[in-house]
């Protein structure tokens, strides 16, 4: 969260038969799409999780502190956004995203100019708070097939206002980086 | 590696009865240091590592992308730096670092306008390539004690100048928001 100086979280999404959440659809967006899941448990990861479940597939990464955000940017993100769990918010997505080995190679301030003065990916997502809460995990620094893992929720009336969201960032110069995406939606069982 | 799209490595430091490495000094810099040890083995680390060695630590981070360097900065370290292995770099200090609360609560401009408009860091350590090779590790996302392991490797008669860059590092205004940090010497067997 901008702004926080809370420890990073580890989190394991585990798709298979059973969890907290249902899955509605699994959508590959760019490049190979994730094996069918009926269901995807959301929860805490520790070193001595077992194996992923049996015909499904585990994802991890943690939260962290904010890499791009500057203050002013923090303030108003704080100011806006609202939290996980929020009773009305039943709907989910978990959209896993790789980016290119060219973003990778790119400095801080390069990598910035990108993500926000091209594509105003920070401001973006400020047009759709409250109504989308969000909570970003960090993979490629743990060896995944994923760099990033980004968990929404959002109350049904919200979707239209969401599509649009990823729409207009599937949009942006930043999205030229993007090698692998997919979106899968849930509903809370 | 600055400018590098390389794969983040996962890299552990045992601290025990063995090791490429022996230990000549462990001192504490800024709060409590570690146990000792004879040796420190360096090595990749690995999802199904045993438990650390009896009778010793270990510390895990990895590496990744730069988070504050600027394309003509990185240019800069690139044109200049040596990597690890020299031959004739026999010594070695491991400096594991942990930073406040306040610190991690900043945003990423705050922390950069620190870390290097305020403190110079990227530039004191230009002052000493190729002399003193580096490696940084995370360790923060791992929820390790510490957040930073910074690995170093020089001739002997480029301690020196090695001593000198901690020594302005350490008086830099960044180092006002380091909570902890071990200085550990070393020569390879």
């Amino acid at each position: 969260m901008p702004g926080s100086n809370a420890a990073p979280l580890p989190v394991a999404f585990d798709g298979g038969a059973a969890g907290q959440w249902r899955v509605d659809a699994i959508m590959p967006v760019i490049g190979a799409s994730l094996p069918d899941a009926a269901f995807v448990a959301v929860r805490d990861a520790r070193a001595d999780d077992g194996p992923p479940p049996a015909d499904g597939w585990r994802l991890q990464g943690f939260t962290s502190n904010l890499r791009y955000t500057k203050r002013r940017e923090s303030e108003a993100l704080i100011a806006r956004q609202a939290g996980l769990g929020r009773p009305a918010a039943s709907c989910a997505a978990l959209i896993p995203i790789t980016k290119s080995p060219a973003w990778w190679a790119m400095a801080q301030d390069e990598r910035r100019a990108v993500f926000e003065a091209q594509s105003r990916h920070i401001a973006i997502g400020l047009d759709y708070l409250p109504g989308v809460a969000r909570r970003l995990h960090h993979s490629r620094d743990l060896g995944e097939a994923f760099d990033f893992l980004t968990w929404f929720e959002f109350a049904p009336e919200e979707t239209p206002a969401f599509d649009a969201m990823l729409a207009r960032l599937r949009a942006t110069p930043e999205w030229a980086f993007v090698d692998r995406e997919v979106d899968i939606r849930l509903t809370r069982v």
